[in-house]
């Protein structure tokens, strides 16, 4: 999706540059180092159905790969024309340091009681986001886009990022098990502090919060114990009404990030896919 | 010493050019990062007598302390003039993945039985030597420098960072403990395949063989038996030369470096500086 997005971003202002195509392998390769990184921290079995790396290398391989990945991110970014070259690696950086900077916050939020509404979005806005809104920004770039609508572009990747991940989390917790492709409730039974159970710990009653609190030091192992503890914790965003707040959310910032490229100032039709992506990103109708 | 040679390579060319200082700094925090990665990797509790990063703020923190590091390497590369920029980006992508090539041969080597002198001698030159060399390229690019004389300038790096290693493998079997700062022998402790341990198992006699193999195979954990070893391993070297032959080997290196400083086309008189280096390196009196 990332590469896609620079590709989107160049041709909303020109035709497609063929450094469009290297700043999107970067991107991607930026993104798996990323992933392969980010597993061996959470020491994660699986990436997307199958053995992560350092499950099947080791740790120490899978550090490396990750390394040489991040190095030949920047050897494709440096087969761009010179003139967009220092633009795009500074974008690219800033980006980089604050996906890590997203990572290490999710690390520290694990080990943290209480999260606010804001550190949590501050934390996914760095760790998923700003690649988002970047890849965009730097298809904007090689289309010569200028200051104000590369800021636009971003600000609308950003806010876009932010509604896919309330949706994410709400699917997690309500999500259909027959579309969505697996059982609800992943995010609870490991006590994540999702968008969800951190505005349902804001406006809990003092019993459902006590209640709340329960459930989150119980580590059930058995399937029924998972079972019972995910039903006990959606009722009670059911009763906050957790799950209404959640769409409501996420339109919010899908009307964020409308405003924002409809202030971008080129054609509207040119736009039209973009808005395209969107919807289906966040899997709106209408 | 890296960002010295970047400084050095450019000045064998030029007066130095202000960009000469953040290619330095990037080095420099390309090779802490690499440190911080390989110390993660060999679980190493000590660098330069303080505690590594990884035992004191905990393996993830430091796996993205180094990911952070490396970004923040290209940031200072990034603020160099563009007329230079692709050819630095490029050079320090090549050494970037030669770098974490050698680490993974080293650990590589680790788990094998037996390894060749040419193995030995790669590993520890992607690992190892290459930064050198390409530390002292990227002055010459900054200092104008052509292709051919670039190329020798890297050569020389090449060298005496080989040289080096010789002698750091030599000193920690048969340095002087006052001169050295430590107890000499860390290398055999660890069953580590050094250039003289390797130069032995191919020399020695069949039963010199078997005792060397048998010595690897005990893992001493008091300071007599790690003595005892020692000393036995350390006799087995003399008898078979070895120490005459390493003291043979590092002057080979070095007598290569030298040929290709001398290749250079520029007054003699540049080239003061880089001598009086290699000596210093090599702790050559001559």
């Amino acid at each position: 999706m990332r590469p896609v997005c620079v590709l989107m971003g160049n041709e909303l202002f020109d035709d497609i540059d063929p450094d469009a195509y290297e700043v999107g392998t970067a991107i991607e390769l930026f993104h798996n180092f990323s992933l392969i990184h980010d597993d061996i921290m959470d020491k994660a079995p699986l990436r997307r159905g199958m053995e992560t790396v350092h499950s099947k290398y080791g740790d120490a391989t899978a550090l490396l790969a990750g390394d040489v990945m991040l190095v030949a991110a920047y050897d494709h970014i440096n087969r761009i024309k010179p003139i967009h070259l220092q633009r795009i690696i500074s974008l690219f950086n800033k980006t980089a340091k604050e996906v890590c900077e997203g990572q290490q916050l999710d690390m520290d939020f694990e080990k943290k009681d209480l999260v606010s509404f804001e550190e949590y979005e501050r934390m996914i806005t760095l760790k998923t986001s700003v690649l988002l809104a970047a890849s965009l920004q730097m298809g904007a770039i090689l289309g010569g886009a200028g200051g104000g609508n590369q800021q636009h572009l971003y600000e609308f990747g950003k806010k876009l990022g932010i509604a896919f991940q309330v949706q994410d989390d709400y699917l997690d917790a309500f999500g259909d098990p027959e579309k969505f492709g697996k059982q609800p409730g992943g995010d609870i039974i490991v006590n994540k502090k999702t968008f969800l159970m951190i505005h349902a710990m804001d406006v809990a009653s003092a019993s459902q919060q006590q209640m709340l609190g329960e459930l989150m030091k119980a580590v059930p192992t058995e399937e029924t114990g998972k079972a019972n503890k995910v039903n006990k914790v959606l009722q009670i965003f059911r009763d906050c009404k957790v799950d209404q707040w959640a769409e409501e959310l996420k339109d919010k910032y899908y009307k964020e990030a409308m405003m924002h490229l409809d202030e971008i100032a080129v054609l509207s039709s040119r736009k039209a896919e973009l808005e395209v992506l969107a919807k289906y990103l966040l899997q709106r109708d209408k």
